[in-house]
């Protein structure tokens, strides 16, 4: 009892608190990043360390890695912006008609103002063509378009919408292992089943229906499958999928009555020769009505990734397919409660499915700018799985696509041992002792999923190829010393 | 069974989607609002109508309703976004210096890179000197600050952390009734238990503290009260609670233990004399430390409202008081899962919490749009409960906050028996009656909670003075015609 004459206790602790908040984790951003940041902060501090600089390959965020944004993109954002700009002839007129256009279709003419809750009409039209002419004229439907704050934000409300049941009715989501962590992270706080099926690594991380099987088949005995997601090109694995391994999945979704979901934010990002991205929903159409008109596909993109990298405007997008009407609306009523997406990544949206066009006076430096970026990031993919190749005790599939690789580790007895004993992951050991020697910042593989007593990490392929270069021989050096330490 | 030889059924159906999810109402985007946009699109089209326009008081966004952007923000957000404009002497030089702090805080000097997940550490430091300022020196920690995309994420993730339990256990959270229609379609989305306790219309929608303990008791039967939220300046009601009354609210959170959250979205939207904000955190604070270093407070603001009216960017925050610092790690790590707030939102809201100052190029003219909006806002709360109050059957509270009218509306047994034998709440009868004779769109009081038996609207002051005086004059008409008709 205090003087006031009232016992307070605290009310929202770790005791009482959400128990699904608790079971999320999510290691792109986790204790390893925590840490990454107290170094550099210590570094400024002027404390002594073996390195003078955290390099974060951790996170797939390309500007912060030094790539400049596209200058189209920005004329068009910073005139939206600032409208007065439209009288300035230091714009071009490309840029200006995108941006007159964009300012027309919103509320009062500002970018300031609500959109509709599913996005900004016009931009749901544009992604609709774009998306048309992705798939060779494959019809798209600008009512199936909902605008998201990044793709996650999509992803998150596809998952909301599927979740119910307890006990044996409890909806489970299939995912390949390993996965992004936005995955299994939302599936825990929507108290739904993470369903793993597991990647072959030795086969370049491509997808065998029989593990889809070997894994739904598990899954029923305790919980009732209703969707599979699949990342393609993939995080954190970088492989890109044939087109036969799609319409495995699709035939797999359509006989086991399996909502599908694909993570396409990459689809730009393909560098091996030889690999070629599919989208999901041109696989399903070319494989005819009996699945074109049947299987419900939800397929998300983003700007964050491919070569424009602007993952601070959060935005992406996701279209549905073959999705109940009733649910439909439902969709609708759950976004508009958030009221609308980031105005000015629909804007910026708009303008990467409407790029510049061969008569227009922005072509030539878009185009240079945009092949720029996805000529280093293949040449840097090459580069990297070349380099860690090299290190004994370290195999690494070729990055075929996406912004990532996801090297195998063989760590020693003694090392897993050690790791143990300090209650960590054999792969957070390592990569945390990376982190204090070198100063590099990756994600261990155990925050992805991996198969039980294999150890990875993902390292992103986007530092400047000479930092690129550094850090890979750092990484060599470190791994080469962790290996006669803990032999 | 297909040709194919599997029968295939639909995955997602609203009978085997989320059934929390069906349960979400958001009324001021709900069907008076789709009707709206319908009939928006058959004027277009040449069907006669008669009216010659929609007129949205429906929401509270300004720039739809022709309030134009503050000059200072919009030109600091150009910089950022295209910094090649740094060089440009179109620019005024604090606007310039603004832009590049923001710019040197950002990764990779790009608003292209994600930030930190609570937000980028300059922003949130200038948010918390700008509520030391509000609060008169009491302090502000930048580490308790949580940027967010709009208010609304915020309060969500807050009630996230707070909801558990089942059955006698499970959460139950306070809110003022009527509400803003996010705190109900979260809590149905949570599982938690909405606590209903009902302002006093009579007295100008005030709180009486005899009234959250009636709320408390009879709920404490059924659930595990642990939460009140409070929205002030009221939305969608426009009161402006006394200091009195937010002493008598911290005391009563602190002797039932309840989580406090203050919805703070409309501090400088205050008209009325006599009328003043007080910040929930300032009275707590002054209240001593038996108060402030006990009760926990999380309370939420945003650049959607006051002079700037910036909803598009969907830019906030939190500020969080008593946290516990193992909640508040969790807190952390779930805003991490979803990377980052939008970036160019943070900027804005930088701009927001530091303007120009008396000594800087641009302050002048800051000043003059900042205080020609609030001016305008004051007027048209004015006038808005003036002409309304004229109408016999219309009785309407002083507009003294925020940007809404809540008037209530006498309706005749005809009236209501009417609207019963069509499945509709009177006033959602009433207000589309309103929306198709006079083209005027306003949601009903049903959608945001009322005192059974009464019934009510919500209008916006946002329209052009000129626009508002002729919207409440088709009210006040469409009202006698609708009295006449169902007497």
């Amino acid at each position: 009892m205090t003087e006031n004459g009232y016992h307070h206790e605290r009310v929202l602790t770790v005791d009482t608190m959400n128990p699904r908040v608790k079971e999320v984790q999510y290691a792109v951003r986790g204790p390893i990043v925590l840490r990454a940041v107290q170094i550099e902060k210590e570094l400024k501090e002027g404390v002594k360390k073996p390195f003078t600089e955290v390099i974060k390959a951790n996170i797939g965020d390309c500007h912060a890695m030094g790539q400049r944004p596209v200058t189209f993109l920005r004329q068009v954002l910073a005139l939206c912006t600032y409208p007065e700009l439209l009288e300035d002839n230091k714009f071009p007129e490309d840029a200006k008609s995108r941006a007159r256009r964009i300012l027309q279709s919103c509320s009062g003419g500002s970018i300031g103002a609500y959109s509709a809750s599913q996005g900004i009409e016009v931009v749901r039209q544009d992604v609709a063509r774009y998306i048309e002419r992705r798939d060779g004229g494959i019809p798209c439907n600008p009512d199936n378009i909902y605008l998201s704050s990044g793709a996650s934000d999509a992803i998150v409300t596809m998952l909301k919408l599927l979740v119910s049941g307890e006990g044996p009715t409890r909806t489970g989501v299939m995912i390949t292992i390993p996965q992004y962590p936005l995955y299994s992270a939302t599936l825990a706080e929507l108290g739904a089943v993470q369903i793993n099926c597991y990647l072959n690594e030795e086969k370049c991380w491509s997808l065998d229906v029989n593990e889809l099987h070997r894994a739904l088949e598990a899954a029923r005995k305790h919980c009732t499958p209703r969707a599979l997601c699949i990342i393609n090109p993939g995080n954190p694995t970088g492989q890109v999928q044939s087109r036969e391994c799609i319409e495995d999945v699709i035939r797999f979704a359509a006989e086991e009555n399996l909502f599908l979901m694909a993570d396409e934010v990459y689809q730009d990002n393909v560098y091996a020769e030889g690999s070629k991205f599919h989208s999901f929903k041109k696989v399903l159409f070319e494989m005819g009505p009996e699945y074109s008109e049947k299987v419900e596909l939800a397929s998300f993109h983003s700007t964050s990734k491919c070569f424009m990298g602007e993952c601070g405007f959060r935005a992406g997008y996701v279209e549905v397919i073959n999705l109940d009407p009733e649910v439909k609306a439902q969709l609708t009523k759950l976004v508009s409660v958030r009221l609308c997406p980031p105005v000015p990544g629909q804007a910026l949206l708009d303008v990467v499915v409407n790029p510049p066009q061969p008569d227009e006076p922005s072509h030539a430096t878009f185009m240079e700018e945009r092949t720029t970026i996805l000529t280093r990031l293949a040449n840097k993919a090459k580069m990297t799985q070349e380099i860690l190749n090299q290190v004994p005790g370290i195999q690494c599939n070729p990055v075929q696509g996406a912004m990532y690789t996801f090297p195998r580790l063989n760590l020693s007895q003694r090392a897993i041992q050690e790791a143990k004993e300090k209650g960590q992951e054999p792969d957070m050991f390592y990569c945390m002792k990376l982190l204090e020697e070198t100063g590099i910042c990756l994600v261990p593989g155990s925050g992805f999923g991996q198969r039980e007593g294999t150890y990875h990490f993902r390292m992103t392929i986007l530092p400047p190829p000479e930092k690129l270069k550094i850090v890979l021989a750092k990484v060599k050096e470190f791994h080469q010393r962790f290996t006669e330490r803990y032999s």
